[in-house]
This record gives C-alpha cells, sequence and structure tokens, in this order.
C-alpha cells in the first residue's frame, strides 16, 4: 500500500501545488486476471490467450466463459452456457415499446436508449438484490444474452423497421446479426460479427470497465456497474471514436482529399479518431485483425473506397505521428468493417458494448471477491473561508 | 505528474508484488473548487462556505448555485435560478407511467427505479448532446429539478398512492416535501428539508461522484454522468448506508437491546452502518447537524425512542472504537430523520440522490473544463500464456 498523501496533509492548495496523475494515467488501481494490454508489444490477452488466437478459434460465448470463470470451458460447459443464453435472449414487451417510443426519436443516440433500457431490464430479474455468486454468474449471462436484443432492437426501431424476436438455432454472434439486420448470416458474416464481438469484449482497464467496478465497489447491483459502463462507453472519448471515424471518412469523400483534410485538421488542432491510445504505443493488435477483415467485408461490399481512404489516413499519420507513438487504433477499422455489414454510424458504439458487456460483468464480478469502495481525493482549489454576505448586500 | 509506474514497466506481476492504492485511498484524481472535507478538523466547507452556515442561513437553491458556480447568487441570479427550476419540475407523462408500472414491482429497488427514469428522461431533453457551457448550465438544472419529481413520484407509487404534480408556489424543498407526503409543510419541515437536501449536496470525491466525473471524462453527456451517480449511490457501502442503519434500529427494537446486539454484531465481524468514514476520523460534521435535527423532529413525531437508541449505540461505539477514528457519519441521524418524516427507509437513499444531484452536475461540468479521460491500470495477476488446447481434449 503506497499512499502517496497522507490522512494527515489536508488536501487544500493552490492550482497544480500538489501533483497527481491526471486520468489516472499509469495509475495501477487493482489486480485483475481477466486481460493484459501489452502497450509497447502491441498485445492483447484475455487470461492468457491472445487475441489473434481467439478471433481465429473462438467464439464469443467461449470468450465470456473465459472471462467469467478464467479458463477454458469444456465442451459440455459451452453447451450449457450456449443453451443458457439462448434462453435468456428474449427481454421483456415492456422494453420493446420503450425502445420502440425512445430511439426513433430526433437527437436520441442510440447509446441513451440502451442505458435506459438495460436499467430498465433490471427491473424484470427477480434476483438483481441478490448477490450470492451463482445468481451473479447468472445475471451476467442475461445481461450478456440480453444486451444484444437491445441493440439489435434500437436499431431496428431507429429505422422504422419491425423489431425481430431472437432466432435460438443461431449462434450469439449469428443471432445479433440475424435481429440486426433481418437476415440470418452466411458463415462469413456470422464469423464477421463474432469477431468484432470478441475484439470487443474486454480491455484491462479502460473508461468503461473503471466506471464498472467503481460503482460495483459501493456493492452496488450487476445491473448498475453495467448501465455505468454504458454511461461512459457512450463518450467520444471512448465508444463513440468508431462513430467519428466513419464521419471523417464520409466528409473526406475520395481519395485525394486525405492530405487536404488532414493538414486543415491538424491546423486547426482537431482530434483525429481513431489514432492514439493511452497504452499502446504501437498498433492496437485489434486494429490489424479488422483491417483484414476490412479487406474482405469491402470487398463484398463494394465499398473498398473506405478501406482505401482509412489506409491513406494511416499513411499519412504514420509519416507525422508514428515516431510519437501515435498509431490505428481499434475505432479506426472497425467503423469501416460495419459500415460495410450495412449498419448505420450511430449503431457502432452500441456493438461495441454488445461485446464489451463480457468485460464489465467479468470485472464487476472479479471487484465483488476482494472488494474495497473508490473512494479518492479532490485537491481542493477553492477558498478555505469566505464570509457569508446577506444577499442583498452582494455584488 | 507523478506516474507511480512507468509505461515502461509491463503491468504483469504475481499477486501482492506491485503495490497499490486499493479503493485508491488517500490518491488525489483531481483538483476541485466544490467542497472541501478536513477529515482531520471535522470540517465541511462547499466552495468557502461551512455546511453549518448553509444550513442555517442558506437554502438548497443558493447551495447549487454555489456549487455549480463557485459563487453565492445575487437577489436577482437566485429569483433567475428559482424560477427555472419552477419551470422545470414537471416530468413527461411517460415517465410517471414508467414510474407507476416500476416502482411498485415486488423486490425492485427505488434506486433502479430512479436510474431508469433519469436514464429515460435524457431522451426528453433536445439538448442532451450539446454541451456548450449554457446548455451545460442548463440541463443541471432540469436535472436538479426533475430528480425531485422522480424521487417523488417513486415514493407515492411504491405506496399505492396518487403521484402528485409539483406546486410552483413552493421552494425546491418545499415542493418535494409535498410532492412526497401530500401535504405541504409548515416551516419547520420545510426548512428540516431543505437542511437535509444541503448536507447532501456534495461531498468532495465521495464514489458517486468519482464515478460520475469518470464517465464525463469520456465526454459523455451530463444525463450519463448522473445515471453513473446514482449507480454507485445506490450500493450499500455508499448512500444505501442509510437504509441500513435504519433496519439496525428496528431489528434492535428497545434500549435494553443496544448492548447485546452490538456485541453480537462485533462478534460475527458485521459491519455497524452509519460508522466509520475513509476521510472523516472524528465525528462528522453533518451528523452534528443531523443529530440536533433529530431531537425537534423525533419529539414532534414521536418517535423519540429512536434518537434514545441511536445515541446508546454511539456511546457504545464511542467506547470500543472511537480511539480508532470510527465516529458516526452522515447516514448514522439521517435514517432516524427522515423515518421521523413518515418517510420508508427504502426512499431515504434516492432523497439522498435528490440532494447530491446539484454535486453530481457541478463535478461533471468543472470535469469537462480541463478534462483528461480517466485510464488507470489493472496489475495483470493471470497467466501470461496458456495453450488453446481444442475442446474435446480440455479437462
Amino acid at each position: 500500500m503506497t499512499n502517496t498523501y497522507s490522512e494527515e496533509i489536508k488536501l487544500i492548495a493552490k492550482p497544480g501545488e500538489i501533483p497527481y496523475a491526471k486520468g489516472l494515467e499509469g495509475i495501477p488501481i487493482g489486480e485483475s486476471t481477466k486481460s493484459f494490454v501489452d502497450g509497447l508489444g502491441g498485445r492483447l490477452v484475455y487470461h492468457g490467450h491472445s487475441i489473434e488466437e481467439l478471433c481465429e478459434k473462438s467464439s464469443y460465448e467461449e470468450v465470456f466463459y473465459l472471462l467469467l470463470y478464467d479458463r477454458l470451458p469444456k465442451e459440455s460447459e459451452l453447451k450449457d452456457l450456449g443453451r443458457l443464453m439462448r434462453s435468456y435472449r428474449e427481454i421483456p414487451s415492456e422494453l420493446y415499446d420503450l425502445i420502440a417510443k425512445q430511439a426513433p426519436r430526433y437527437g436520441v443516440h442510440p447509446m441513451s436508449v440502451m442505458r435506459t433500457a438495460v436499467s430498465a431490464l433490471a427491473a424484470y430479474d427477480e434476483t438483481t438484490e441478490d448477490d450470492t455468486p451463482s445468481e451473479q454468474c447468472r445475471q451476467s449471462i442475461r445481461i450478456v444474452s440480453k444486451i444484444a436484443t437491445i441493440a439489435a432492437a434500437i436499431a431496428r426501431a431507429r429505422l422504422g423497421k419491425p423489431m425481430l424476436s431472437p432466432r435460438a438455432e443461431l449462434s450469439h454472434a449469428g443471432n445479433f446479426y440475424y435481429m440486426l439486420t433481418g437476415s440470418a448470416p452466411d458463415d462469413f458474416y456470422a464469423e464477421l460479427m463474432d469477431v468484432l464481438l470478441i475484439l470487443h469484449a474486454d480491455h484491462e482497464c479502460n473508461a468503461s470497465t473503471f466506471a464498472a467496478v467503481t460503482v460495483r465497489s459501493t456493492l452496488s447491483d450487476l445491473y448498475s456497474a453495467v448501465v455505468a459502463g454504458i454511461c461512459a462507453l457512450k463518450g467520444p472519448l471512448h465508444g463513440g471514436a468508431n462513430e467519428e471515424v466513419m464521419r471523417m471518412l464520409q466528409a473526406i469523400g475520395s481519395l485525394d482529399n486525405v492530405e487536404r483534410f488532414l493538414e486543415d485538421a491538424m491546423s486547426q488542432k482537431l482530434r483525429i479518431h481513431g489514432f492514439g491510445h493511452r497504452v499502446y504505443k504501437i498498433m492496437d493488435p485489434r486494429a490489424d485483425i479488422l483491417r483484414r477483415q476490412a479487406r474482405e467485408v469491402t470487398r463484398r461490399a463494394g465499398t473498398e473506397h473506405w478501406l482505401e481512404t482509412a489506409e491513406r489516413i494511416e499513411k499519412v499519420m504514420a509519416e507525422k505521428y508514428g515516431q510519437r507513438g501515435i498509431w490505428p487504433n481499434v475505432d479506426f477499422f472497425s467503423g469501416v468493417v460495419m459500415a460495410s455489414m450495412g449498419i448505420e454510424s450511430p449503431m457502432f458504439t452500441p456493438i461495441f458494448a454488445v461485446g464489451r458487456s463480457a468485460g464489465w460483468t467479468a470485472h464487476a464480478l472479479e471487484q465483488w471477491v476482494d472488494n474495497r469502495i473508490f473512494r479518492p481525493r479532490f485537491i481542493y482549489i477553492g477558498p478555505e473561508e469566505e464570509p457569508y454576505t446577506p444577499i442583498r448586500e452582494r455584488k
């Protein structure tokens, strides 16, 4: 235990007087067995298994099991989990109604609707306030299963299309693809959706997972933890970035505009979304995997121009910023992939959330086992004492 | 900027190998002008004004202004804020419907319903995604105003009583009291509710405010920040504690049982709710104020036995643990006060949230001004590499 600041020191100071790690950069806040981000090596590992291997050989259900229980499942265990997940896919009809009302409203972000729907879900789970470990696992499985149905319902309601009931014969990813698009996927698209969900399933102490474990550390329920994750993922500095990347590609329009667009953006000191990462100082391994997926899906969809534009941006950025450790992150190619699947960009972050729900619940369960409430300090830089002037005398 | 751990060091280790401050105890995570907790002096200050002075001379509206704008309002400014707050009190009819459906469900905690309702509210605010400073202030005022209506509607719906529309001639606290109980308060009760809300308005970097600023640091919207605050406050280690205190008083029943109850609880190493605080090492100043309020309200309500029992617990605890810095905190007497006001204990935490919403929004706005995303690290204690055994061969 290192407390940089003794309880004896009053945390009252002038601005800048007491040092602190802004954004908690580099500060470890706990131990975890879930995932490891090697920022200099460009590696992402879920409990000993590289993300490349999991994308190639595994399934989202298996990765969820791995994150939840810290080991790969046996055949019967994976079957049991799959069966449970399928049995939990449906959501209460009141939630479809709520989504139908909120999702098509002008200016309402689908992440707002997802936040409300997952929060509302808690009221239909009789075990919400039961924190015995077995119930926590079942709550996790319910949430991870149902959040896909919620996301798909939001996507359909936004476009005025009928919301679709889950189909039990499809995998988690396959069924999610079906509920989103209205057609059952062929092997390529089923696998692509699986890879997308696996890639987004966990990422160590990212801001949304951190929000989820902070909530959990008060011993609040699992739904509250996941809702806090959604709240944080919504932000454009976090999950919202993939939507911004696609907006940038659309604004650029054609290959010839890349250099001029980037120069303009840099001279205005605008953020180039999809680049740079707090931890990765070389290429985000998820970006590499998604680039390979983007090759095939853009060819099928006839959207090669998005990938070409993206790779031209990547080249210009690498020349200018590569030395400074600014490389494409997961959000850079995921937009191209999802747009090529016919998904509208406001739905990119909710799809990210569907994947990340596995990590949120796994970390929330881990937090519970060896818990201490997160209660750091602010350095107070306001006045120590001000006179309470009667209201008529205030200037 | 002090980074205890260099980016060069891989955060992969054996359990316990790398030190960290569990629960971020004592770690400053940012600068704030909002409030200052003097843990050794037993003082709480909102931007230069002691909580005692504010409870005596100010109003919740004025305290909200102080937290939001870092100064006391002039007469006309306070009037404007009051007018705005009154104009925002009403909530959409769909939200009354949602509350009417969810709040009376068996086993559904009112904080769950509040979380859903505040989240849903975002869809009715056309400015939700607009983060210009003036809109952020207006969103804050809307949230702080409407969350009282939401809390009162939940309280009424739980008991099967008709939900009441806000009354514009009453103060924020007075109207909240009216919507909760069905009768406009006399001066004593209006002031008591005001004191309750002022006392709970802010408390530096408590867990729910920390969750709110973490969410805000992704540049997510203000509703998301407040929803995350609700998620965290719900936990029994945070806001949920006041409900537990009342449960303890009811379990003890009569004065004679205090010693035996506490001995039993301690021998079973149960937590005595309402005692001890991460920061305060002497009496929480809010507990002192509430004790004085409790004298009068228990006399009026004929519930003196709760206060007597509470003070006997306090005495026994002080003898045993006072030396170790474990003293009553805000939750210890607030339960007695609210129960004596005729409020059922599950509503204690939502009322806490109504007060704290000022702090959540004020800190969320402050975070936005000089932002960096909260993205700390976990120390990875899982395996670095595991073989991916084919599923049929797993044991």
